[in-house]
């Protein structure tokens, strides 16, 4: 239950007096403002604020290209030419303003996408909550025999049991140890910043985060893919889902160009036009390496 | 004349129609919306969009500082102490965007602020228009004598007289030879890419600019300085009106500590000390060279 | 004719005395260091710096992915599995600085990738040099007719020479005319920073611009493409002939999975798919709009 | 002891055999590369390249500002004057590529240098070390009565015996965890990618981290602050160490104007100007908060 009932009153608040703007206004993404989207045990992702929308990547478009976008008859097409020829600009002219509550071991990897504005909640200033992410049964996984970052068949049972009472047992005590050593209970209490050194990877922090369409693109297609850790590809989902009510016909534009799409290498190109013209085309003499070869019959079947 | 009477009624017409929005509304901000501040003579500056007001930014602070902010008693308060201790982050939170027309020489120095959004009109799709700037008379200045960067004195009325004409006369003939290299008319007619060579750094071209409040303070900073060219100046004085209205205690932060403070050296801050000891220094018993000495005494003449 | 003898002269004494380090180095790279590679008919790219080579990019990804880095055998094949899977950070472990000297209109162009660094030859700070570009007659080419920012058949000989003599003749009377107003023969003189404004934008500029070779690709990717303007690809073809003997395998790789290779969409791979088993796909069929039909033909036609 | 005699002898291998360029030589960096400076229990810093070197800078100043940097006799006055005015452009032709071993708690305030590229260890392709920061008794500060984000009086023995018990028992237990939840011995084994999520902040992770001068410098300004972390702060000082022999002339003017000096808001200025003037302000009279006050008072005491 990631909000509590204060959090609720205060969102409801929140959504109960719009004001007029002259602004470009996204109904769809309105409806989602301030709602705490769940994510994991005790994670969420909000919406605070964003700028623009479909309409504002065309207008930004206009602007740089003059009467040379005139022919392209409408804005979805317009869109989809800019997607599809990587014209990224006019893309970056939306913002969005999230509220991402998260596992510390999820944003280290989230926070690698540098082109964006961050506040996250400071353990220095703060004490951090008793909140820590245990996953659910049917995530915990065994490494992957085939992948060396990824996960493979799910763990037994009694694997499993044993993991969730060791996941559970160590953050209760380091959380009670990190409340202990700050405790000014007959004793001085160390120091916030000090302290938060015994915390596992595993608690939660949060940050507001903020950034623009085209780099939002990028993160999504990286932590959407399959190939994403299962933690962040959930947050990359739950975001996703907003975009998609934010600016339609660009989220239409990606879904086709990058997340369904695929980059081919100059071999691969070849490979296909040979075998488009009949010919039958094996890894030997595809000019692929093993792994090239398996990852494009994946694509191709 | 900066505005067609199209392009007024087009922005009568986008300010005759609020909507409502759950978002963050600045009034002062929304006062300024689509109405194009003229600056030089065919130049101004629109604001389109923006994200966040002053709440926002303590918002976002108090994000990151969590309970350690509460003892900070007002917003004005923690801005003023977010400003102060360079925490730019929660001014990173607010975002604006900016329709601009601006003489080309000016674009060049603007873009240099590299964390910024910018789709500019491309000379490659269309065709330029016929708007040069042309300096006001009182705007012809010599060079300095001081200063390798600046202007000294106002040039007399014949020299001036003379530099007005040549400006005037080389646009139109550099115009009318662009016109006339893209001409169909019996024969094939250059490409754009190409003829656009031949325009002086004096035409207008325009962009939508986005950046965000961190940023934009740091170009206000460097451009709204005595020392920025007068032609950049202008532009920087009109985007700060806006900033004023839009984040009033964010603005006034940014006056008291970057617009009119100073950053001293450790030579100047030992200085210091040395004169409020009772102590006359001089340049040749300050450590400093003539030059840093006489910036010195320009703060604290 | 770029370089003066004096600048000759100081890059033979720059070239004659290696100095030992500790640093990677790149033999290939080496034999590159501060000639001129001339391009355009004043221009020219000079490596003044780099650093990294192949073995830093190794390096690097064996720093994070440890262990897992193991199992691919040699360098060749884990740069063309970081190529293949967009792992961009070890690419930003190598760096480059160069000097260029251009066009205007190109560096309006190449500033617009952001993420480098640049030193400019300041107009307010010193006079400009009277040197401009003037295309070579093959280049000077009509509007292209079926694409808005491109160029089309080569102007015949009466109207190409018609365009020579305009851009000559104005170059030179600009030129001309900002001499006088800078001169201080009997008047005060106009203000250098004033004065700029009335030069066209063919004439040369110059500046240093070190960025790293990941974003280096992006910048190689699409201004080396042959949709780039002419007078900025010819530039990024004399950087990649750089690039391709400092870190000639990752240069094998980029132009495998980048130059040679291709995006295709969602839509354009379930027509391959369809293709590839046989079946007769035409526009109509494929989902795709007429002008992505076309770019899909011009792959596999 | 931070480098096994395998990576010592690594080392000294690399540092056996120079090797000719023909690049900007900084001898005194050269005595630095690939040498591990200690800091903390575990971790070090070591400088793997570098670009430049004082000369580069004043090289790139001198393109930029042609003829108008004659007038400045010496490199020095050069690069103080460029320092003075926030020129920051010429100390961003510098490169640096660290390699820094850490704790990552002190990582993740790292990482928010956002202009800087990195490669870290990844926990999902290699298991960590069993590697722990275990603080110097020293080190041990209770949380600070005036300042949220600082520490106070050290721990007084027996509270110090106490918090070390808890961080080394905590440490070796989570560890042991998480090998126990790695193991394929008699189970799956979970996935690396999760088990990493039960080791707390102070595990000791490494990364390659390269920025430029400028970005380097504003790093240091931040963290080799007094009010820093004590545990950040000690690895910005160790860095600081290496630009010193690095670039003596800009590390010079980076200490008086950045790490010695002051920014004074313009009530400051105007206290300032009172006291020249023979007046006494009080915090009273002097237009400024209390907690301005105080911060004023301890620079000019």
């Amino acid at each position: 239950m990631p909000l509590s009932p204060d959090q609720q009153a205060e969102i409801a608040a929140q959504r109960a007096t719009p004001r007029p703007t002259l602004r470009a206004v996204s109904d769809g993404m309105e409806a989602h403002l301030y709602h705490a989207n769940p994510v994991l045990d005790h994670g969420f992702v909000r919406v605070i604020d964003y700028m623009g929308d479909d309409a504002a990547i065309v207008q930004a478009a206009r602007v740089s290209y003059g009467a040379g976008t005139k022919h392209v008859q409408n804005d979805e097409g317009l869109i989809r030419y800019l997607m599809r020829h990587w014209h990224s600009t006019p893309f970056e002219m939306c913002e969005i303003k999230l509220h991402v509550k998260l596992p510390i071991f999820v944003a280290r990897q989230w926070i690698r996408h540098r082109t964006a504005n961050v506040n996250e909640y400071s353990a220095r200033y703060s004490v951090m909550d008793r909140e820590f992410y245990i996953p659910a049964p049917e995530q915990l996984a065994a490494q992957s025999t085939q992948n060396n970052q990824g996960r493979g068949a799910v763990l037994d049972g009694s694997e499993a049991a044993r993991v969730l009472d060791i996941l559970k047992t160590d953050a209760m005590r380091a959380y009670d140890n990190y409340e202990a050593m700050l405790s000014q209970d007959g004793q001085q209490g160390l120091a916030r910043e000090l302290a938060r050194m015994n915390l596992p990877a595993n608690i939660y922090t949060q940050w507001y985060w903020k950034t623009d369409l085209h780099n939002l693109f990028h993160f999504l297609r990286l932590r959407a893919d399959a190939h994403a850790q299962y933690e962040i590809r959930v947050y990359a989902e739950a975001i996703a889902a907003c975009v998609r009510d934010w600016v339609p016909l660009a989220y239409a534009a990606f879904e086709d160009y990058r997340m369904g799409g695929a980059t081919l290498s100059a071999k691969a190109l070849a490979c296909l036009r040979r075998m488009l013209a009949g010919e039958k085309v094996t890894q030997e003499t595809s000019g692929m390496s093993a792994r090239e070869w398996r990852e494009f019959i994946d694509i191709f079947g």
